[in-house]
């Protein structure tokens, strides 16, 4: 982009601003989002306000509340004011105070009071990714009279596509009309006439981004209502909020299987020391559980001594564990997201997991006693006079391990879930590290099982 | 469900059928998911046609194609004529011949046409996934002779929430109207007056899908035309396919880090053996990947037996580098996906991981030092006489293992990427391999190092 160049040749901000608005708000954004704080203040400062207004309003916008933050008040007052009140509310929620009382009190009193409301829902809940800017009409207005209203308020609706059909009396949501099929119908006939024939598809206030996004998917939405329990309409969430938060929980997912905290910044903009605290905290953690394979081979130290040649197949031996068992947590991960399973179904999980895990555990233990056969045959490394049994003991605790493994991790997401937590925070890694402590106790037992009285 | 007692109690599958016409589509999609094939090919036998063809759009509708086979073919090649052309497409591309080419026999010459027109795009491309049922006007028409057309064709096009202006003359894309900014027109003044200030954003025919997810989240879109070379619109690709193809998406990427194949269908419902054999092949190609740990092993097995202590910390020792590893792989991943780094990219990432590896691994590297000293000192297990020295070569050896793990597993996606493949598949376990085997390797070195002449 041409501005790059303006930017470094030290142009007027207004100079560059008056070149942006030739741009579509998407690049804007993201010429923005490659700038400095100030440098983006600086060129939004000085653009028109409904440009301004655009630009904040998109989620893609990264520094929106430090832009908001480092301009003068008034006029981060009047981008607010202008914003849609989902996105204000989000934007408003990240500043602190005393600067967030100060410009909540230059907004007009309808534009804190929806801000306000929508401040009191938990983050990601549908109540927070909500806008309360919809079009809803009373059941008995006509065709014409609904098509006259959109027009009027078109240019102040998030979305106009989906129009939410009040009962008159008590503005309760009775029916859902898309515009498509509005524009279809006779002027003077009723709004009920195009109506959906079925009852509205609704979301409750509280329900997760991911319910959500389920709904929207599920029913080809492009908004639904979110609704309280007396059936009043508190918003609506659109999908393209749906997407945007869809694309934000696929990449916590992605890092909080990879074992860390989720970070909310692209990989190159994240300081140094911010990235060694989100990496750290879970590495020491596992670290430190990692310690107990260290204590359980501790005392198993005796028999180390004797049989020297079981450590040489501990690596591989627990690495099957862990492989196994990540399979398994991943799957129930997302047949969990999809609600394809449920919590109750655990014990049909268990039940399949159990037979599975034994069949893939004696495909891997084939191959380890063929691998341990031909190396001793080839004469490429002495396992020792009792190469037979050892060959065995590795064949039976890859069974064990592998069955372990699918099991805890089949049900460990289970757990997680039953326990309020996100099933996706770290199953992997910390599956991983219960398979590793417990295959080391299972290597051993049936070490002993089998060599006691030989090498043991 | 109260169709549920009636199949049980063998109630007649029109009746059955004519319940379920009360039902939102996506409601009776999930009803016939959770039945036989047989069952759902009777039901939808006897449902009126636009019914059934309503049903048999649904991406989410799992036996679309065994449906259609099971079908009587004049029956099932009304249904595919009735089908929008992608979703058409899309189960023909799965029926094997020669039913697939009696079928295609059945169809009207145009509906033919624009299908095996789609069968050319490769699976997963905007062109497969795009539907042909779109609008569009000649840029010469005015507001309510545009208006007109869309209340004619509504009926029959996916979505008419964007309409697209083409030239006159050579039909190439101008100009993309919104139908929420064409009611607000005048109506007798040109279609121009109410398109877009900007040049359309389109996605070229063998585009990903997730390149047209980035594409339409990015700008926000319902829609986005697919336009070739020459700027003629083949079809568009709506929100909705987009929606749908994420989450599928999204399910492969969580089952392929978790070391797996993908599975295409819901976890509870597919085979045993099905599941055995997506789930062996990559657990048989991670453990004879693995075994590399052993024949590392075996070469240090004269340092083992002379210093069997230094056995005890080898799971410790190999799952730090594993996990720092999985954590680097995850953020790269995501951070390709999202394009927030590119394929040149990859030397700033390795910039950075190389002292975050050596930070982190330092991090452990003092905690495991200070575990040593702990125990040593408390008397809870004797590491021996030159225990200070051992503790050093746990640390050295943590920081030399997490740094290959962070470079090697921040480097993988790209090397994945440059040589085609998907950087999701398989990062996560194939790095834990790597670094396992790699791992083992500079333990026994810097064991070597520090402790040769002592205890090796």
């Amino acid at each position: 982009m041409h501005v790059d160049r303006m930017i470094q040749d030290n142009i007027e901000p207004s100079a560059i601003a008056a070149r942006l608005g030739r741009e579509h708000v998407a690049d804007i954004v993201e010429f923005l989002n490659g700038k400095s704080v100030e440098e983006a203040t600086e060129v939004i400062a000085h653009m028109p306000l409904p440009w301004g207004i655009e630009v904040l309003d998109q989620p893609l916008f990264r520094n929106a509340c430090e832009v908001i933050e480092a301009l003068p008040e008034d006029k981060a007052a009047a981008f607010l004011e202008g914003m849609s009140s989902d996105r204000a509310a989000d934007v408003l929620r990240w500043i602190e105070e005393p600067k967030k009382s100060a410009l909540r009190e230059g907004l007009t009193p309808e534009a804190r009071a929806a801000i306000d409301h929508l401040l009191t829902y938990p983050e990601n809940s549908a109540g927070a990714l909500m806008t309360t800017e919809f079009v809803s009409v009373p059941s008995d207005w006509t065709v014409r009279q609904t098509l006259d209203h959109i027009r009027e308020v078109e240019r102040s609706r998030e979305t106009v596509y989906a129009i939410y059909v009040l009962d008159p009396a008590s503005r309760r949501l009775t029916n859902v009309v898309t515009l498509r099929r509005l524009i279809s119908g006779e002027p003077d006939a009723g709004i009920l006439t195009v109506a959906q024939p079925y009852a509205p598809i609704t979301a409750a206030p509280n329900a997760s981004r991911e319910e959500v996004a389920r709904i929207i998917s599920k029913y080809d939405l492009l908004a639904v209502p979110v609704v309280d329990t007396t059936g009043h309409v508190l918003g609506i969430a659109t999908v393209d909020d749906v997407i945007d938060a869809m694309i934000t929980e696929q990449t916590e997912d992605v890092q909080r299987m990879g074992g860390m905290e989720a970070i909310d910044a692209p990989y190159l903009d994240i300081g140094f020391f911010q990235m060694i605290k989100k990496r750290a905290g879970w590495l020491c953690v596992l670290f430190l559980s990692e310690m107990l394979t260290t204590s359980a081979m501790q005392v198993f130290s005796d028999e180390l001594e004797k049989a020297i040649v079981l450590a040489l197949f501990i690596p591989l031996v627990m690495s099957s564990g862990g492989n196994s068992g990540s399979q398994a947590t991943s799957l129930i991960i997302r047949a969990l997201a999809l609600q394809e399973v449920r919590l109750r179904d655990w014990w049909k999980v268990a039940v399949r997991e159990l037979p599975t895990g034994i069949v893939l555990g004696a495909i891997l233990g084939v191959i380890g006693i063929i691998r341990i056969a031909v190396w001793q045959e080839a004469g490429i490394f002495d396992y020792g006079e009792y190469w037979k049994l050892l060959s065995v003991t590795i064949g039976v605790a890859l069974i064990g391990i592998v069955t372990f493994g699918s099991l805890a991790g089949s049900l460990l997401p289970f757990a997680l879930k039953r326990l309020g937590f996100d099933p996706a925070t770290s199953s992997a890694p910390f599956i991983a590290t219960l398979v590793d402590v417990t295959g080391i106790v299972i290597y051993f037992s049936v070490a002993w099982l089998f060599l006691h009285g030989t090498i043991l």
